[in-house]
């Protein structure tokens, strides 16, 4: 098998573990940097490795209409295109296809849709996914799913899990057949919006497929967060405990947190890079707004307990200074500083499950990144 | 003396030299990146030292305006503020102010405009841009100097030759009331556009005051390039063979060559770092756009003779693909290898003179840089 998962520890129902895959080992709760077009934005992927990213994420529906899936075979693969040796999971670009394409043609078949790029057409079958993901050569990928709006009714709902479990079955079959279930690893995606008999009957059509890993999908969709943790809540008691669970989206520190306090294992989010090319720091102290007048003579780093670059040679004065000036180092500086916090409180969130001392662990982390406005306990 | 200008080796008018300066020795032949707002565009202060660069220009005009030459002081000067700790020369203000403020107001006292940024009122006198240039704390200070356009009659080049000999007297005074002779270095810069005899009228001058450098400016501003090697022809003869000579704004690496070969020692231009962010490479074997389908299939590096972390790590067919859906890191990783192939360029035409062999080197490299038209003996 291309992937195994070994549960190391559990406190509550929070979890540390070990996913093996074709390109390493990968120590959970993980982060993954979101590669949307096979680049994590505004670093390298030396950069990636550098800031502790040890698996990342990129993005079917973007690669496929550029530069192609074909081109990228042809270059050896996503791992050689990018120069990225860790590990890699692609969406299958469903989540894509509803949230960015125009013109969309839903059918048993698959989804017809025009490119966010020049309008021109494009399909999405089950195969198709599959397929591209193998010319990909990623380390897991995933099936195509439909992405539905929030809210939605619970009879389309109950519909979608029901199409969402037929073209899982598809796709397996494509993997099977292409003879790469030795190489590349399918996961299989709960739906069910925010109902949880819907959840309930999507995982247990799924656990009848027996997938290496299972994603939570259809969230981070414009829903309030609490409802994001209901969702999880709800899921959860339907997954096996020794496969790997990721929630697809998702990965604010705070989400690390009070989701793998539910018992997830992976994430990804475009946040912390965002956020970052916005003039905004995550750091053990809470958000820092580089725009803030207060960083003006400030000469001390973003994060005194960050040894990421930026931290070890900048001062908030200077990075306040770059934003002003709107000098592209500064989207590099604060992407490399976020994606170390993000790693470092994954690394931490680990440590705490390893030690028995989750919930002492996350509360010391919210007094100290939420200093103004501590949460609800 | 804070600066020191040791000549190694000539070939012909060529020369290797060594400039040592406070903040360490510097090779010369040197181009110097443009740090305009204390930063090169694009890459960090650790990717400027890692692409080969010694030396870096800053400038006045920027940093008085933002973020204000007090604020650079209280951060421990501009070393400090940057995180540069290799020596850095700042133009006085002079170019900057001519080219992008809007309504001037010149007069023999000095030169008031309103800021590009928000139309704020500034004076810029020879006594500020040399105090702002201590606060800088930078190696090396630029007399603020009169930059005419280009063409000018002559009657208006010899009286504004005089009167930046006038300001470069007010300059040396500033700077020896305030006691920096010790510790900063400041340039003279010779004038007297495209005239011969106003140029030796300058340089007679300013040789009376006895500068440890001097710069030849008013070049790079629109004439055509025969025009800029001439006026270096027609200047050098009358600079001192045992001081530094730098020519403002100049520096392709065609330039370099040109004007080595005419008895130019050091360089800044702002072309290799603008082109990379236009998606263009400086290689060995002439420029590269990326954004030419030639390079959609190629999975070979930029340049095979260049060991910058581009060339490395990506091949073309990458950065093609990141140019194209605009994606940011392909701006720092094409000024990383255009820095270098500068720095590469410099250091080659070091070697050269030191070996006796410059123009047989010339020749090697302008056959290879321009492979489809050579360019006249």
């Amino acid at each position: 098998m291309p992937l195994s998962f070994q549960l190391t520890a559990t406190d509550g129902h929070a979890r540390a573990g070990l996913l093996t895959t074709p390109h390493g080992v990968v120590e959970t709760p993980c982060y993954m940097p979101v590669g949307t077009q096979a680049t994590v934005k505004a670093v390298s992927s030396e950069d990636v490795r550098a800031c502790g990213g040890r698996m990342i994420l990129a993005n079917t529906y973007h690669l496929m209409l550029r530069p192609g899936a074909d081109l990228i075979e042809k270059a050896g693969g996503l791992h050689r295109f990018m120069h990225w040796d860790g590990p890699i999971l692609t969406d299958s670009g469903g989540f894509q296809v509803f949230s960015l394409a125009g013109l969309r043609d839903l059918s048993e078949e698959g989804v017809a849709f025009k490119s966010h790029l020049d309008g021109s057409p494009w399909k999405l079958t089950p195969e198709i996914a599959v397929q591209i993901q193998h010319k990909l050569g990623v380390d897991v990928l995933m099936v195509l799913d439909e992405c539905i709006p929030y809210p939605s009714e619970e009879d389309y709902v109950r519909n979608s899990v029901d199409r969402t479990t037929r073209w899982a079955e598809r796709c397996l079959a494509e993997h099977r057949k292409a003879g790469r279930e030795g190489t590349q690893a399918l996961f299989g995606i709960v739906q069910g919006g925010r109902f949880a008999e819907l959840r309930e009957r999507s995982a247990r059509q799924l656990l009848t497929l027996d997938f290496p890993g299972y994603a939570i999908g259809g969230v981070s969709v414009g829903e309030p967060k609490p409802e994001i943790y209901r969702v999880v809540e709800i899921t959860t008691p339907f997954l096996p405990v020794e496969k790997p669970r990721y929630l697809m989206g998702v990965g604010t520190p705070e989400d690390l947190w009070d989701c793998v306090e539910r018992g997830i294992d992976l994430f990804d989010c475009v946040l912390p890079t965002r956020v970052a090319r916005n003039g905004t720091a995550l750091t053990s102290g809470g958000k820092v707004n580089l725009k803030n007048s207060k960083c003006q003579e400030d000469f001390s780093p973003l994060d005194p307990r960050c040894s990421c670059e930026c931290c070890r040679n900048y001062t908030k004065s200077y990075l306040r200074h770059l934003v002003l000036s709107e000098e592209l180092l500064v989207l590099r500086l604060l992407s490399l500083h976020n994606l170390r916090f993000m790693s470092d409180t994954a690394a931490k969130i680990r440590q705490s499950v390893l030690e028995g001392r989750f919930g002492e662990a996350k509360r010391a982390f919210f007094r100290d990144y939420f200093p103004d406005k501590p949460p609800a306990p």
